[in-house]
């Protein structure tokens, strides 16, 4: 730290995203990341911006946020785009918390809202899951908070139906709900169809899972126009071209390719289907997940243990050193030979505890 | 604004981007962008790039770091890479400025920086350039704020000479001095060559305007380890992965093409001499521009009017309607043809005038 930097960031300790190493090609299940490369209309849609990078993206998207509003049916000032879903959720942080708006969220979410909340002094509650790692929808009744979830919950992968989101949001009118769907496309309920009923609900989605897009950094909001017109201002004020050309075209290029997207986000359903029953076989817990990636324990192996022991074969999967959490592994659904490139490393890895 | 917007936000005003209208073809010389597309080598990369998306991004930058500290003869820990030069502003801005340490810049410089300020809750002093729009350094020396300067200055065009920066910096030892270097590459001297001297100093560039890529959004800081740490700090506390996979690629290119980048600047150079000539031929004055714009403005002619004037032939300036600025126009310098297009319209505008 330098003796510059401002005093209100002194106890700061930001978030840590998965490892990329680089000292050998690893089968990477550690991000969450898509086995399958982008449609080749967003590849090519963004090869041809890249030939254009002199003349500066659009601040408003027009282009992308016309293509979009008429995917998911909504008017083109209810949604609003971002450099990767982290960028919409610190910009929600922003514009609807604040030391008189607290906010809460599970314990045991996505890692990066206490974060948001530390960054922006933000006061903040953590509530605990239940014992089988679901969320308790009780927990979030007229709580006069600014609410985060994360629907599918992460690392869980357990989902919430859209009912019980409903009553949630319904329960809270003078507060706005942000349910962070980075997952949902995997076998959750969005919650896009209830933006025109409920002004305090926004909803975030992310083109980095299902749409293969993580290294594109695309990133969205929909909401009612009010709400975007905030995030909007916190746009404007800190980034207004926040998304190049490239990603652009490639996000428009990806909505209209529908067909292969719906094809991939199955082939994840199925292999994970496969995947869970084969980790049950060999003693492992699964939770029930609607994400790309499970999350499993051992019956008798510390998860510690599994990370680094498949680490050395060269096999990356993520591994929280935290209470309740420390006993798992949250492992990417890949494609088929990932899988079974996994499973038949874990073979090995249990066959001596069984 | 929604009822849910955070209070600290109510009389936000955000910065507006130049205008980027679809109802026609423009000769667009109101942003600044290159008239030159990015080095075919930039191109090529992000193109292969864009076949791999369903990674992320490298989050630490780490090939796009090695090269540009190899480029610019620094250390890997004392450059940051960004999402585009306001990402690094705004950074800096939440970095090195609170209300125990207000900000001071010119009044008359980059329209962002009181925007950021206000968007931080910062207090901020602006200092009135000099009657001849040139920034008085005595104004700047040992005041106890940090300080942003870009030099060249916007939207003058005019360059302070780097032993002046040096004597601002120098007695400045305990605030951060931010020297925004966005158009350098056109005629001024950066800064670079001083950060291992000082401690304080935070320079930033753009791969926007010099190296064709306003559209990949490319920004960098350079400065002492401890600084750089700081803004990683905020980075990996806001949002990590900022910068996408086809930007990291094209910037590598960028950097491996110096003899395109060199090129090209001379080209602007050579352009602007010739237009800030024909320019004074028609009866304007144009203050000395170490940068790819001229700011001008006319003997007889209201700078609004002829600002409406070109737009309706087809030519796009930018105009800013505020005190001491409105009788100028700001001209980016584009390709020698677009500038024969404007100084022919110039022609037919100012004839009657003459």
């Amino acid at each position: 730290m330098s003796r510059f930097f401002s005093q209100k960031y002194e106890k700061l300790v930001p978030y840590t995203p998965g490892e990329q190493p680089k000292d050998m090609k690893y089968v990477k299940l550690n991000t969450n990341e898509s086995p399958f490369p982008p449609s080749p209309i967003a590849q090519k849609y963004a090869k041809e911006a890249a030939e254009n990078l002199q003349l500066y993206s659009d601040p408003e998207c027009r282009d992308l946020v016309k293509k979009a509003a008429e995917y998911f049916g909504i008017e083109k000032d209810e949604i609003i785009f971002v450099n990767g879903s982290d960028d919409i959720l610190n910009f929600a942080f922003m514009a609807f918390c604040d030391d008189k708006t607290p906010v809460a969220f599970p314990n045991i979410s996505y890692g990066f809202y206490p974060v948001f909340a530390e960054f922006n002094g933000i006061p903040y509650e953590e509530i605990p899951l239940n014992e089988d790692f679901t969320i308790n929808p009780e927990d979030y009744m007229g709580i006069n908070k600014t609410i985060f979830i994360a629907n599918p919950n992460a690392p869980t992968g357990i989902a919430l139906p859209l009912e019980t989101i409903e009553k949630i949001v319904k329960s809270n009118p003078d507060n706005v709900v942000v349910i962070d769907e980075a997952y949902v496309d995997f076998g959750a309920e969005s919650a896009v169809s209830l933006v025109h009923k409920y002004e305090n609900l926004l909803v975030t989605q992310t083109f980095s899972k299902s749409r293969s897009m993580a290294g594109a950094r695309l990133g969205f909001g929909i909401g009612s126009k009010a709400l975007i017109q905030d995030l909007n201002t916190v746009r404007y004020s800190t980034n207004p071209y926040n998304i190049n050309r490239m990603t652009m075209a490639a996000g428009i290029g990806a909505l209209e390719d529908n067909e292969y997207f719906k094809k991939n986000c199955e082939a994840i359903k199925a292999n994970r289907a496969w995947t869970v029953a084969e980790l049950e076989k060999l003693g492992f817990t699964v939770l029930p997940s609607c994400a790309n990636f499970v999350f499993a324990k051992h019956a008798k192996i510390d998860g510690g243990e599994i990370y680094t022991t498949l680490k050395k074969m060269g096999i990356l999967v993520r591994h929280f050193d935290k209470e309740r959490l420390s006993d798992f592994n949250r492992i990417t659904i890949g494609s088929m030979e990932q899988m079974e490139t996994l499973i038949s490393a874990l073979k090995k890895i249990t066959e001596g505890a069984e």
